[in-house]
């Protein structure tokens, strides 16, 4: 069901993080479900987190530990997200960090907790925490594709994505791994996105590139409108690779914010690709407009609209419902005649008149492949900013009716 | 497919309005697609429309001649909006306003023209034109019921409400019909809604009262979170009951814009009633908040989350869904340990816990019926809003593959 996807056969890995997987049984039968990551105590940690006032009990957990401590172990389940579930769940994430902390010798303030899956029930720590020791035996460099497997939920195919560069004569790399497919409008940061990195980053810098390149990739994206509870990403820098961020030159610095940017937009991409009931990979260009936010909120408006999302999923070049949906963005300065629109470089609406080559089966012949662009000027400066979502299936309704999250 | 509608057998005549109907083809065969609205020259016209700037028409031609005066006549066609056509769509929609100001001795300032239907088709005036003498010949005040079906696009029923009331010691009475199915999510004003009065109304007084009824009955709806542009609600204040609200006490003033609101509203609920799909219809309440803009944006929120919407269809008492909607509502003030949620008076969610008396099969029991009411207690004030709203159903996802808006 995912467009213009496959696994990748191989990923880098990253000196200085170990993973390994466990079937514990949390939610599902006969597959991994927990994944537990290890970081070398020198590396520097960023996370970001959902901006949903109702968040996780994991979230909250993560997010007070890593005021108190560095981390070095991540554990994560899928199949229950410990999401509305009171002082017993803040209770629950707390227990399998002490397992972790236990068995490994680590503070329980070095443990991060992560769950993704049924909102509303209370997690099983015994199913994970009987699991911990095999876990940490299991520890190995090369288990990246491993753990994009064990926190599926929905997904249908596991997502990563890897890359290596050469920064200050010395090769870098960059590898991460992502969740995700319904509940997504991340705000901030997205469901689960783990990245690890050997560039040595200080713990000012880390959190500031995060999330600029978050901005740029997992809030840059949208299936369904819907913020989820348990969104998180985080970014691991060992270190290992000898290059230093603060000694590389700016120029330097911008490239590697570039990979890092290049590499979470592929894996925000992925989750769309694999969003519920896709059919349409699609990405919404907003440009010629006076601020990022101004793109941004036209951009959105056409990506949630459930007009918009059906029209793509009959591949119906139904130019109205776009144009309806750029004028009902919260925009004052919006002024229509300057608008253009295009589908697949078909050009269709031009400074407030239809597009004079335009004819429906042109339309028609831009809306049949599965990856669309739509392009949207909007005359008013010279910004420009791109989100990605998908079409609205019937898929997406019986996923949804039948699937309690 | 709509829930808990009928047509009314009988509503009340307003003296000073006549209507009438005709079948002209404009895209839909065998059944009338015009109406003609004729009102006396003392009556007094409000009118609120479409905020969307991607505007049709005979929106921006409405607007225009209110401006320049008073309606005599209002011309309205079903199935094509007249939407996304530039200068000749300004040029048909005057073409019509013209052939009615012809044909019956006005001026083209004092006919207002209304479309709705298809968006960026050009509009026929030959076939609504050609239907102008017997419209006028056969204007009467009985065919309200018959100017509902007329304005009808993918309404599955004809939407009509009346009241008829004393006030200062007179019979006063108000009637309304409407159209709205799909595309709904009206700001400031909605699909199509006619509504007059007989009571004697000043044009400032009139304009007032229509904003502030609109924003509780029209403006708190949606059935898909899209913004059409053809919105319009007009109200029509004919005199004849010889009731003057400018001579009225302050509480039969209140008593009045109390009828007209609860009219409204009704009008505005047989829009979602109605809606495209579906098979639910949802109340939305949002207590103790501290602003009404608060208490609007969480209940928009949860009203427009695809996630909601498809356990409402489901009968998926997926309270997680709702609280997760709660939580990303753009509102600093939130706090989540605060907030109650009760499903049709269960009570589900309580101070930061799920209520101890909660049960799974409570809940699919509260979810069972046709009518839902969401009650979400914020805990941060004494205001309170509803909204109205629909589930998200496979026949939604059918119509809007299939219909061209």
């Amino acid at each position: 069901m995912s467009v213009g996807l496959t696994v990748p056969d191989h990923v880098h890995a990253i000196d200085g993080v170990r993973l390994s997987v466990a079937a514990a049984g949390v939610r599902y039968r006969g597959r991994d479900d927990v994944a537990l990551i290890e970081i070398v105590p020198e590396a520097t940690v960023g996370a970001v987190f959902t901006q949903n006032k109702f968040c996780a009990a994991p979230v909250l957990v993560a997010q007070q530990h890593l005021q108190q401590s560095s981390p070095k172990y991540l554990i994560v389940n899928a199949g229950n997200a410990n999401a509305g579930t009171g002082t017993s769940g803040i209770e629950a994430a707390l227990q399998v960090c002490r397992c972790v902390a236990k068995e490994a010798g680590a503070s329980i303030e070095q443990v991060l907790p992560f769950s993704t899956g049924v909102i509303g029930e209370a997690l099983d720590t015994e199913k994970i925490c009987t699991n911990v020791p095999a876990l940490i035996q299991g520890l190995s460099a090369d288990n990246w594709i491993a753990a994009a497997h064990a926190i599926m939920t929905t997904d249908t195919i596991a997502k990563a994505c890897s890359s290596q560069f050469n920064l200050a004569g010395k090769k870098v790399s960059l590898t991460g791994i992502v969740k995700g497919s319904g509940m997504i409008r991340p705000n901030m940061a997205t469901m689960l996105a783990f990245v690890a990195t050997d560039l040595e980053l200080d713990s000012e810098a880390i959190q500031e590139i995060l999330a600029a390149a978050t901005e740029q990739s997992f809030n840059s994206i949208t299936v369904d409108g819907d913020t989820s509870t348990n969104d998180a990403c985080v970014l691991m820098a060992t270190g290992a690779s000898g290059v230093k961020y603060s000694d590389l030159a700016a120029a330097e610095q911008q490239q590697y914010v570039n990979e890092l940017t290049g590499l979470m937009q592929q894996l925000a991409q992925a989750i769309v690709r694999d969003g519920e009931g896709v059919s349409k990979f699609v990405s919404i260009r907003v440009r010629d407009t006076a601020t990022p936010a101004q793109a941004k909120s036209v951009a959105f408006s056409v990506a949630n609209s459930p007009l918009v999302k059906t029209a793509l999923a009959a591949s119906d070049p139904n130019w109205g419902r776009i144009m309806a949906a750029v004028g009902y963005a919260q925009d004052d300065a919006l002024d229509m005649t300057n608008v253009s629109l295009s589908i697949n470089d078909v050009l269709i609406w031009h400074q407030g008149a239809l597009a004079p080559d335009y004819s429906e089966s042109a339309g028609k012949a831009a809306m049949a492949p599965e990856e669309i662009c739509i392009e949207i000027s909007l005359g008013l400066g010279t910004v420009e900013k791109t989100v990605w979502t998908t079409d609205l299936t019937h898929e997406y309704v019986r996923i949804n009716a039948e699937y309690r999250t």
